[in-house]
């Protein structure tokens, strides 16, 4: 018998890769942080000794979810104003509170906390875009989460930054720093079209292509965005990004609610991925990213929550089920999105946009293991005529009972292992007395 | 000092009525099955005697949930088939397996695992359609929880009736029977009108002013049934209805995803109320309803999660983030249905359109005891800026502790009091192996 670290029998594995499947009574062996093999549960008994063997006979193993947009430090700003559209939203709450409060320790303090519910609700990886980043890579390593961690741009000064070549600078330490990380990965961050100008975009295209690095970035979120752009620039956002040689594999185009047909199809040439944030899309009123359309133009759409200030959760169960309905009303088709393709986009999708595709996303031998158990002999799941569909349509994140990423237990029967959520909840209380004090809310 | 069965101490008490009001450290009393007083926390125990005195001091209480429209029963059908338009869903999928299936036993049985799922969501109400209603009535009976029932009405013959006229007798029966009940109410239910001909819905019509009793009835719920009646009747089905005279404050119009301006003002001009059902109608690709519009018109809208074959589940918390975050970007504006408004569709607009207005949907004395306490001291729902922001937009159900119906507390700390889950997730399960057996699923 081969000596492993772990052997984890569950009731059914969806791994994603390959598609549409689902093992019954299978086990996943993991061996150090990689997924050494998924076999029949009989043949791993016989295979497999494991210094741990988990039995989660009710539950459903799928791959940690990848959320692919967010703010994770804005966690500490959730439900601090609500209701209102976009550039109000931004300009009269989010950036003043931002100018007052942004400090690497509130970016530290906000990160741990939205590593924490991240965990508790099954997503393994992020995709974070936010001032001080460093800050950022520090608590998701404090709290063992995978995370690419955003090189952020802005033309304007911040207390991370002066202008573009601080913001460049501080970004490509950052990604030297963590060049070797197992669980640390960077991207290029430029925040969106309307707050970056030609020049910083051309040079983190050049810089794109040389370092093989993607391009996280906000555009087309907006019809006030397109507008403001045609008067400045005389080119919708997206013209003006492949003019400057930014729409390519390497761009993770987030949002995209506003796409005209030509525009769908160039992006599917371009081979550029989408962040589908629908929630967010939903509460700013920005519209209706056209999912199913991208999907039958071959566009690879991966799923964000974007931040918590904005959606006002960092749930990537709730995030998918989200997605999978508002794409059949928007195309008019209740077949668009069935639940499997869902789980891909929440999964898989997200690794391949992230560049993680060959790492993280499905679980296959000899990918990492990040892997997440669904509890599903609920009330609330029952009856379980197809697990897929209850994952996607019916559980909630509160049926995440274990979470593993890199083949570390991260949750384990629902308790953080890592984090500690009495002080998590006295942190984010603390904050929550000064921004309150500080914003008269 | 006055004695009293129960006084709950909460953090946070938000009534509802009157509007928008948060109030902090306040307690209510509760005796026998009502609201007698809403009070300072430290005046309460001054003033009373309790034999119950229940201290919830991360917790914010509301109104129980009103789900005003549901089919209970097809909690048994969750995830049977997905993915699909209404029609083949209907026609392909649902409508044979209830020819196979439906029977008091089904109907019991599905109930009562729908009763389960709402208490522990938080519902205390729910307004049901359905063959076998006095099963539907017996199960809530048994439950604790408040309904109201529909006597279902619909041209062809099922094994619940032959036909109209035995389908009226037999819900007329059943309202007699729970006349005087303190739980159970009843609406009468003509199914839609592309399934119910001109003379049984005058003779409901009829009746519904004789008796002074609401009519439950989807309408406008897709494209395809507003074509099919102007091809069928040459006029759409809402002018049908008014021109049946059912258009009127007694007519709880479900769906209302296909409106014109003109349609609106009808409705608002009749007083008809409109329940919506965002997730069924996302998931079924049948369109939008114009909430906002019906809001701004002056007609009372309502929330409903429709049954969980369609849904998948019966979550009001879920259902009303749903409906407050679409609303925003069908009507493109962000600042439509704040979360106030949310939290009244989800409660006093259900009790309202049921004719419980001044029975239940509001923390006020001397209304009813159907109360619902959601510990707030979660990561999810951390910071608190404003709590009722946290129920509105992060809170899942899972944070519901208590749920009290009519003064009677059918959920203590999480755990169901009248109801045993061990045993509905056997019952579940029996009814998937004999489901899935049948229909190959």
């Amino acid at each position: 018998m081969k000596t492993i670290d772990s052997l984890v029998h569950a009731r059914w594995i969806i791994p994603v890769g390959p598609d549409d499947t689902v093992l019954e009574h299978h086990s996943i062996a993991v061996s150090s942080s990689r997924i050494e093999a998924i076999l029949p549960t009989e043949e791993a008994r016989r295979t497999y000794q494991a210094d741990h063997e988990i039995t989660l006979d009710r539950h459903a193993l799928i791959p940690g979810l990848v959320n692919a947009h967010t703010h994770a430090a804005m966690s500490l700003f959730r439900g601090l104003a609500d209701d209102l559209p976009l550039m109000t939203w931004l300009t009269e709450h989010i950036w003043p509170a931002e100018q007052q409060w942004i400090s690497p320790e509130f970016v530290y303090d906000g990160t741990l906390l939205a590593t924490a519910e991240m965990i508790r609700g099954g997503t393994t990886c992020f995709n974070d875009m936010y001032f001080f980043p460093d800050e950022t890579a520090r608590a998701a390593t404090d709290a063992g989460i995978r995370a690419v961690i955003g090189m952020i741009m802005i033309d304007f000064p911040t207390a991370w930054a002066s202008g573009p070549d601080e913001y460049l600078s501080k970004g490509l330490e950052l990604r030297d720093r963590y060049l070797k990380d197992p669980l640390i990965s960077t991207l290029f961050a430029p925040h969106a079209p309307y707050t970056v100008s030609d020049a910083p975009l051309e040079k983190i295209q050049m810089l794109s292509e040389e370092l093989d690095t993607g391009i996280h970035m906000h555009v087309h979120e907006t019809a006030d965005e397109i507008s403001q752009s045609t008067a400045t620039h005389n080119e919708r956002p997206l013209a003006r990004l492949d003019r400057l040689g930014l729409l390519s594999p390497q761009l993770l185009a987030v949002h995209m609610t506003q796409l005209a047909p030509d525009e769908i199809a160039l992006v599917a040439e371009r081979g550029a991925h989408v962040i589908h944030c629908p929630e967010s899309n939903l509460k700013l009123a920005s519209g209706f990213c056209p999912i199913h359309a991208l999907h039958e133009a071959g566009v690879n759409v991966a799923l964000g929550t974007d931040g918590a200030a904005s959606n006002n959760d960092l749930d990537m169960l709730g995030e998918m089920r989200t997605a999978a309905l508002l794409a059949k009303a928007v195309s008019g088709n209740a077949s668009a999105v069935p639940a499997h393709m869902a789980l891909r986009m929440a999964t898989i999708n997200g690794a391949r946009a992230l560049g993680l595709g060959d790492v993280c996303g499905s679980l296959e031998p000899v990918k990492v293991a990040d892997i997440v158990a669904i509890d599903l002999d609920a009330i609330e799941t029952s009856p379980i005529f197809h697990p897929v569909s209850q994952i996607v349509y019916a559980a909630s994140r509160s049926q995440v009972s274990d979470v593993w990423v890199n083949g570390r237990r991260l949750l384990k029967d629902g308790r953080l292992t890592t984090l500690n959520e009495d002080q998590l909840r006295t942190l984010a209380a603390n904050w929550q007395n000064r921004i309150a004090k500080g914003a008269g809310a």
